[in-house]
């Protein structure tokens, strides 16, 4: 097996589930999501470090390993409930990054082509260019929506002299016709970017950004009710990446560019919930967890449990599609009906 | 006097209240409140630095020594209302937690049966074993109802070969008859697990747990006036058990085994002002603070708060209860009538 | 040009703004706001450091200097649509606090009296005494409103032998009648101060003081509207003091005094906006970032957020002013009106 | 197998050497040494943390997993030229030290009759009272000398009301016969402990105690060549006992009871190396590492290097046993005899 | 009594040794040492939060409370072998140096008068003005030499606008008449600075100051021996000044102005041990600790150590003197004449 | 003026010199030194974060902006005695290492040609390839002997698929012939790697390493004179490259490859000025500091103290050249001669 394992530290996967190797679908034969780790940093405009995000999101655990880990949310265990195998890093020299994106990209096609979602771990957010331009490559460009969680647009078009970086993938996926703009959701915005001839370009292009301030004043679930219907008028597919700066630095102070004012981590969790749930999710990547900045941990704690939380939301989205039932979040954990049903 | 002391540091008292020994009641004659520690960490199934709380939560002050502390929201000064004392520590070997659920169980006890109420300073949350015991032993097998407030249910069976743990207490509590499950309510409750098993045991027992989803589609408010209800229903006393990972890792870096997706610590200390308010509180810990992992010494912060808040309330129902006023959480601060009052 | 520069580190701008010597009023001419250091940490309670605040509050950006930097809550550039200068530090000696508010209360006025908006980046909150003091030097005793946010009321009398110091500008402003105490308004307050005598001053000036537990139960909306409407009742002007840790320790824990329990990010970005649109600001300072306690930076950024979303609000409420508009939350980023308009 | 594993974290191994099971010789036919975590903090009288010792130590590394390790001081590479597995962890549930000491003291003894070299990566130092009685129950009691490097003595009798912590080890292992006293040296002692009666205690055994006055006044070289020579003075082989807090906590500051004025890094490896190198090692433990106090990891690489160098010493004293040659520290690095010797 | 306590945090004394007033000998007869803290930070050119220094100098001990602290280098116990109180802080307020300086003075002036050796704990360095001359207002101007441990001159003249600050205790000292310039000695200078005037007074006023270089140069013993000889020709006492960050960042980060290049902490406890053995100590202090910079307590733990070490040759002196027996830092520790002697 | 300025932060320059433009001489005329940023982490091969470097050493300084900075050893004013300018960073975008490299070895190579020392603040290791090819292509290649303390040989060919990266560079200057390998010093390495077949390569070249066993048995001044010795013979000048993980990871935590065992600051300040008081330097580039890894700053000022204590010694090696006097280590800092002479 070709597998490259993890880049830096030992060769762990996430929660322990079984390795296998992007490269020989054989070795993840029947399996409904594979993680994949993209360990790079150098698209990166400002703070570095999200190269040991992989490495800190599949660790971030205070559990034995190997037992079960049923969402009290969700009444399911996403890790049984699905199969799920971990390919170890893709190779990502953070000083080359035109060849990550290369890499990657074939890599996360290759994943989509054998009929898994791909759970990327980043790395910075360089990384939604190859990651959903590789879904796409599957299912067709322009095919697969785009639900975005982010303090940022990341649309813009140069940077530092390159067409890659963290800040500009949704534009270049946009341009190259892999993720189509009216197809394209975005919340959490906030601050002091981008200028505004790249808002411009962004309204030309359909893009729907709900700024905290419009999320506030007219309430998360209005907004997010309204951007998954957005995100799930006739596409195949819904990819959901999810920018760890989306929260408030307290709750996640260890990214790259943090900026003051974004979600809370219950908003997120909840959110990421819905998305599972609600849409046809066909891929998935978090990003721009930068353990340097991260204090005790919570950042990559938080990410861990997006992760597992989207994965939560596509097993009982399955589960509900097998057996006709209906999640409700008022339904208390200890209900009769839950494990009778 | 045979006062133990702090096990760790300088021998110092909860914002400088009086010493007293335990063993010797007429060190605390005429006291309402008994402060304790219990610097014990060996049960905790990951991170360990609890045996610092005690200290670091006796000494989580910006105030100088012996001045007034009057809660701006209830218009109390707990600590001049009720007589308060702080017997020092409990010796708590980490490497002995049998011995130590023993001595601590014995101290509680012979506070409980003084007619004082014991506040636990922890410690990992194996404490709540012998802490509750301690005073059901006084008041009666299952005559104590529990709120529960915590990111995790507590309610494993056997952990690490041992039955004794900081996963297990509230197992023991209600095997042993000292709790009734049907009065025991938990909020917080978050993330992925316990396990299945785990959960029909609590269900059959009649816990009532209020998990984050819930709580967010109900509201706190309706959660806890519910929750309230049903401590109240037919007991003689409530102790009230925090463990201060009931909220977000955010407010509570400080922490063991940290879950995002927890409450806010204005949520946590509203909880905690109403428990205090409304129940007959017998005894209470705040557990699982880990000066270690936390940062600016928000973590012990909190949890002196939480103290400071729940004393509050009890000496604010007290002086209610004595001249028949009741408190508005609307009124303004400066209002006239207060100070008149 | 006699500017001072910065106290401590290289001389930097407020986001590389030009520099200015308030001391010539040639060197800001056509000035709308002036930044201005006052890097004291000498009045100070407890924890020190707040003399690293101007430094860090100025640099805590993530963007290339020079470039646009337009608010996508309030759709203006206020760096941009207003002419704003940085004037350095004033010479703060913490071990003279007394020379200080001379100096500082100096150059406030001298500012004020130039026709532009101070706005004060401290150091500890002992700077509010000379910063309002030197604004209503030039608008007249009492005639200028202070809106004040902060976790404590800043009222006390004489502390560590000295009337001066970060616990006492409050009274200093009201009892030298430069401030009026009906026109003061406080939110944020909670904890465990201050004593009755002083409280009981505050309500005999006829402060207005919106805790914690009011504002849960009342709704900031609520409680903010009612206290701008006092503010704006017949002043000629408000002053906006912004203490950091009227924000909870999650969200700034580089501070000295935190006090569990405050605001969210979110909730005081959305407040200071509504102030810098709906009140005519004539002055402004943040204090309390004490940067040794701060964790990547999260507390610096949202200083600097705080100061950049006032600015972008009073750009916005002039803009408005010009052209009839009227801002509204609720309109979506990129809503086609907004970039014709 | 039944391998345990690691308790906390992924189960990975000491710079991916293969995984073994202690109870299964067969796992681990042909090993020179055995790598075995202890994650046990239940004895430590101040601090805990070091249960994440192993984890750490094991994990300390900037090359790229199964790459060349070759010890540019000795010209070895000690994980090639000898044969070493790890078994994992031994399950140490911190609150009950007594169970620990039994299960790890049979697992040491498993590991030594099975004729290899036990390695064992703690935890505190309670562990080496198993760790040498392991090796001794297999070498014959008193046949086995100990090099016990350490800023304390460790020969404490009771404390906590306990036989068994991290300040009595060596007590228990004298006492009991396991290990002589006239064959224990100790070097790096300094500071304020322990008592007089304390070491009355250690001078009627014999142990020979180098306090680093003594060692500053002296020399290293010269007290070193002095202990070695005692323990190697009739023994059947040599137990190597570290204590990372030998070094001054500016090289270690990631220990539980740091004291000033220890080694530095360099002079601890080079000590550790000639151990290595001059004494036949039949086990080995590295202890106290903290991680929840370090920095950078700082003093997990210093440990994970401690093993390395000792391994190398090992190492090269095989490989000239076999080739008659000689290490000489003062060839340099590039000397052509190296490669071609 | 009106012991004023400690400034900030509760009431602890240094290793617990009895509390006692300053202003009241009644309350410290017969003692040998008095330990006084001066929390002061105003007068630091940089970093502040040396207020806390007396705080975690008091507290930074692993051992349990009363206990024996037996000094390994010197076989005393200073703690017992001395009558040590402490005298809690003088008020410091950080605003107002001048008035801590008259403070502070007076106090150390009546415990010298009463016949002590105070042992003053910083507090920037600005205390040692006060210190030295509260002292030699007993002992006479200029019949107490002082031996200075510092990365800086602290010589220079007027700092922002000042002439009291941490820069410049020692010319204050010189200019007064309070200390001899020839019989005052500097160890540990380096970096880049006092400026070549501040050079030329020094010389002018016979300071002998031993740059690392020359230290580096001719060795630490010779310079040291060279010092001590200086300080005790012809004076009545010696002053010992210990600025900690005499020694390496790398051992003491915790400070305000770091200087790469330092002593190590076993040459500075060396160096100390000789000075409290070889000269009659009438005054010391040890300043710049700023914990708030400090790592796990390092720098804390490094400046109790090193009043614990100069205490212990103070002691040890003593007892040389009664019965005429000498130090021998060659002697090991489990020697028989030790304890027989 | 085309100068790119500072990449991150705000537009500072090494302790406040003027600035300049590489590009322009005309706006460094005069020069004897140029400061240039090299702020790229795209080539390391483990932590990033060194493009935070030139920042945080450019501001490493606790003395006023604009004063006198006198080197205490050296009796000069480097930054008053030579011309010093700081021409702001080159861009460097850390995901294209190959642009990084030919736009850095541009800029050198201008500023060599302008006969000016270039000295260049890192960012990785990966840029001494462009910096000593730079000045390498002015002076004729292998012209410029190589003086290199670090933990590492550098010698690596390829890694992650790179010719390009911090472990590489000086392959490709010894095989491009821009330096000749047998006037290649190398001091400080250390640890468990190169393989062996990269030491054979560095054999064949002739290079000198003196790996840490070999300084410590015969000695650094020994080991130096000799490596100096090389350097100097028959070269037109001599090339100083700094990777400040040739200290010990006590002295510098912040770096990316921390290997125990290295040097203290004390004795790389020692070498780097003999370097640069001894021989003809024409360049010197300070690497590997990664701030975010860093603890209060002490690696960022060490990294200072290099380069300043290197320009000292330039400045005075050329002021001895001027008068035939000589720099005695041995001379007393205020021995009247220095200020005479």
């Amino acid at each position: 097996m070709a597998r490259y394992g993890t880049q830096f530290g030992p060769d762990i996967t996430f929660h322990e589930v079984p390795r296998c190797d992007w490269a020989d679908p054989g070795t993840f034969a029947g399996a409904d999501v594979v993680v994949l780790g993209a360990p790079f940093d150098g698209g990166t405009s400002y703070r570095a470090g999200t190269r040991f995000g992989p490495q800190h999101i599949r660790q971030a655990s205070y559990s034995r390993a190997g037992g079960a880990r049923p969402s009290l949310a969700l009444r399911v265990d996403a890790l049984r409930d699905l199969a799920v195998f971990d390919a170890g890093d893709v190779e990502a020299f953070s000083g080359d990054a035109e060849r990550m994106v290369h890499d990657l990209r074939h890599a996360v096609h290759a994943l989509a082509a054998a009929g898994v979602v791909p759970v990327i771990l980043g790395g910075d957010h360089t990384i939604a260019w190859p990651d959903i331009a590789g879904v796409a490559q599957h299912y067709g460009q322009g095919r697969v929506a785009v639900v975005h969680f982010d303090a940022h647009a990341d649309t813009g078009d140069v940077e530092f002299g390159s067409l890659i970086g963290h800040g500009q993938p949704m534009r270049r996926l946009i341009e190259s016709g892999a993720a189509r703009g009216d197809r394209f959701v975005q919340l959490g915005l906030r601050g002091y970017g981008p200028p505004p001839d790249t808002l411009e370009w962004m309204a030309r292009h359909g893009i729907r950004a709900y700024e905290m301030t419009e999320i506030g004043a007219r309430g998360l679930d209005e907004c997010l009710g309204e951007a998954l219907a957005i995100a799930a008028d006739g596409c195949d597919g819904v990819f959901l990446s999810v920018d760890i700066d989306a929260c408030d630095p307290a709750f996640a102070p260890g990214t790259g560019t943090p900026e003051p004012g974004g979600f809370t981590s219950r908003e997120l969790l909840d959110a990421v919930r819905r998305v599972g749930y609600e849409l046809p999710v066909v891929g998935m990547d978090v990003v721009e967890v930068a353990p340097p900045y991260d204090h005790a941990e919570i950042t990559s704690f938080l990410a861990n449990r997006v992760v597992l939380e989207a994965l939560s939301g596509i097993a009982r989205r399955r589960a509900d599609a097998r057996d006709g039932s209906r999640w409700d979040p008022r339904q208390p954990l200890l209900d009769d009906r839950r494990r009778d049903g």
